[in-house]
């Protein structure tokens, strides 16, 4: 906890230094996913980028407690052709239950973030599971009389906050603009103004689900979740708010308002925003045919992958770019990464072996490196300058083993410490060929076994080659003699 | 959909032919863990038996909605020594976070639950996150006049109710034993009676769960949770209850009499009840000595164990007893279990590679075995009675293998049924070692390599012993020349 630790607050627009509001400790809340969908490329940048935060903060020392939400009230609708009474007379069992819908995504979802080796928050609290908590927060603006009903809706009133506060001030927007770029409301809106947002909706009749409250039969409105849930968990004052830039406006500027409007303060002290992800230069989406699910990814079954990519190869190319830049996927981008992810997971093995030389001078350029990689980390978690810094210390752990070089005792724990400890525990990067490394061996020892049978059957030694043949295919390695050579498949 | 599915009903004392409230769909409500502990041996029975019991199902073609509950409401207190005053003061980050302790608890019971091969539920509703529905379950049983009111608690009136319905109707207990079995009341309870249970608590100030309610700040009674999440997501009549024995009573008998006094109905058709595991004869307990979290039983590291067990071996194990027997775990049960799976595994390899001969007659011994394992897992699920007679499968897979007898293709295509699809889809049986069958593979190789090393020595031809040495060696395979031949790690 000695070194100084730099965040970029989105708030002041500025680094600042971390200082925690209960000494040792940091409360984390993150956005987490809508749970009606799949767990897509988008995902896995606030996923590895807060995880890389989390895991830098228990290095240094601090408890961090790490919330995560899972926003499971959808919006799901009865099927529009179906009137109210066939609904009511509907089984339960063949009606569509959101939360059946809700448990699926959200195990796949858990399931893509621990193949990106991301520790699980340490709470997730699901919206459904927090309704009394908003309505009671509801109630507190309300009183606090920043709120309207009309029609057994509740919606904030921007207009009555922004002369108190000021509506805007996380985004950089500015009320008048945005007044002036919205279409006025067509009169069938229960809104007073259009920058109004829905604290509490009325739910209509094809709404599945729906809570009883003081105003309505309804759901609480999509930005309430995030200020009922991180006060609960974190306190009513806490240190960090993260989530992915295309959440900082509408969602973040209204949790600020519901959070001033309610308790009086911001109640955030660092807000985090991670930058997007692009597709070849273009916006990911359904409608540009680009959108790759993780589970795509993995498996490279898209028609945009030229390959299937691994894991820790999307968490090593997220971590090549700084969570604030843009990062833009391709092939290219993605192979790219897949090697420089080997040659760190190779230094990483190489290390443990490095030949100590005793009583030689301690090397500078080691212990340079190892304080360059820490600074980078605590310089708003920069992590490809960190990474940078270890493709130096490649270099130098390259010619330690070729022998052009020698290391004493002091540098190498230097080096054990970055590539066996700040490699997998802050960057999270670990050695995926460990469970299926024998997939590397197999393949050695079979390329092996069939330079034997060609040879073989180059002195004529027919018995030797068939036995061969036989021998792999009861080990269940099929073999096939082609024009090019031998094919073999598991 | 064909055959008929026996259940044992706990509720009728007798096995009914099963019929599901909707055609062609089953719900399935089963009571699942407190999350304040970690997962042990006496979970792992009812996970394994309503799993058996949900791909049973499934494999018949129903649709199952499989619901099991995560008991998240726990009696967590502050410390006593800590005033009140204390407690308010404190920093949210420093107090106990109970959703915190939970969160650890749920994700190592749901780890568990995968080792074992169970499939996730449909729906996994956790207490916390159905207050609402609870308080106005506590309402509907209050406003029918079986609940009182006492200091800011509602207790269910076991008399009262029993004037109407029959409280003890599920465990057979009867009221008036009961009564006369029990300490009078001290005098400082809110309960009318000793046999009354709160279906809602006013929270002791040290008490950090709590929500607020029309009677108090409080938590809903234990009972409460089971009986407003099942009706929510399965309705107010579904299929099946199961749940341990020892939830019998008073869990399951209270949780009937709250549906009775709120909806005028049971509304649950079969209650299944899977019977207890002992340790070599005695109870299961922390007192004993011999509580066996599922961690320790897979890795070993208990006192009690003298190795450790794979999962499949516990579900092996689990699966040889009918569940409304009691099971005694000891080191030798398991072991023979370890090898009873493996004979089976065997099996279902050899049935992929078996020979068909044309032409000749079906074996009505195959077919016999076919049609018993299936009447036995639906006769109440008898798991012991189907691997008895796939022990009768294997036996004759054996003699096919061996040449000693001879099958045509109607027989092959039962035998894949019950040894490809049977097995891992109902039984839910995989092979452990697939993932690292690549072990047996290296094996197999680095074997066959060694014997040509062999032959090529014997040759006096040391350029390519040597050189398949090296390769191994580059293969980070260790070879050592001893007088008994040569040996090799890894």
């Amino acid at each position: 906890m000695e070194r100084e630790i730099l965040l970029y607050n989105t708030l002041s627009r500025r680094k600042e230094i971390f200082k925690p509001v209960t000494p040792g400790m940091v409360g984390i809340y993150v956005c987490g996913p809508t749970v009606y969908g799949d767990a897509h490329l988008g995902h896995a940048r606030p996923g590895v980028t807060y995880d890389v935060l989390v895991r830098m903060f228990r290095y240094m020392g601090y408890k961090v407690r790490y919330v995560r939400n899972i926003t499971d009230v959808g919006h799901l609708e009865h099927d529009a052709d179906e009137g109210e009474d066939k609904i009511a007379k509907k089984a339960k069992l063949e009606s569509l239950e959101p939360m059946e819908v809700a448990q699926e995504y959200t195990l796949r979802y858990q399931e893509a973030m621990r193949k990106l080796n991301t520790c699980p928050p340490s709470i997730e609290p699901r919206a459904s599971g927090h309704i009394i908590e908003q309505i009671a927060l509801v109630q507190k603006i309300f009183d606090a009389g920043f709120a309207y009903e009309s029609n057994g809706s509740v919606y904030f009133d921007v207009r009555a906050f922004h002369e108190k506060h000021n509506y805007g001030e996380l985004s950089g927007r500015v009320l008048d603009d945005m007044i002036s770029n919205t279409r006025e409301l067509d009169g069938q809106s229960d809104k007073r103004s259009p920058l109004d947002f829905a604290l509490w909706k009325k739910a209509a009749p094809e709404h599945i689900m729906k809570w009883p409250s003081p105003w309505s039969e309804g759901f609480p409105g999509w930005h309430l979740e995030c200020s009922a849930m991180s006060a609960k968990y974190l306190g009513e004052e806490f240190d960090i708010h993260g989530g992915g830039m295309d959440l900082l406006f509408p969602h973040h500027e209204c949790e600020l308002a519901q959070n001033k409007a309610s308790r009086g303060k911001g109640g955030v002290r660092y807000w985090m925003h991670n930058n997007m992800i692009t597709i070849e230069g273009k916006k990911m989406g359904k409608s540009y045919g680009n959108f790759i699910t993780l589970e795509e990814l993995f498996t490279g079954k898209h028609n945009i992958l030229v390959q299937p990519y691994s894991p820790m190869t999307i968490r090593f190319f997220i971590l090549q770019a700084h969570y604030r830049s843009t990062l833009d996927f391709s092939n290219d981008a993605l192979q790219a990464a897949e090697k420089g992810l080997k040659r760190i997971m190779q230094a990483a093995k190489d290390v443990k072996s490095l030949q100590v030389k005793g009583g030689s001078e301690d090397n500078k350029e080691i212990r340079k490196i190892y304080d360059d990689v820490f600074t980078a980390i605590c310089d708003d978690i920069n992590t490809p300058i960190a990474l940078s810094h270890l493709f130096d210390a490649v270099r130098i752990i390259n010619q330690v083993k070729d022998g052009q070089s020698a290391i004493n005792a002091n540098d190498k724990a230097l080096l054990d410490e970055l590539f066996l400890k700040f490699i997998p525990d802050v960057l999270g990067l670990v050695d995926e060929s460990a469970g299926n490394g024998s997939e590397e061996l197999v393949g050695g020892l079979v390329e092996m076994i069939l330079e034997v049978r060609k040879v073989a059957k180059s002195n004529k030694d027919f018995a030797t080659s068939d036995l061969i043949r036989d021998k792999l295919k009861a080990l269940g390695v099929q073999i096939k003699d082609t024009k090019d050579g031998v094919e073999w498949t598991l």
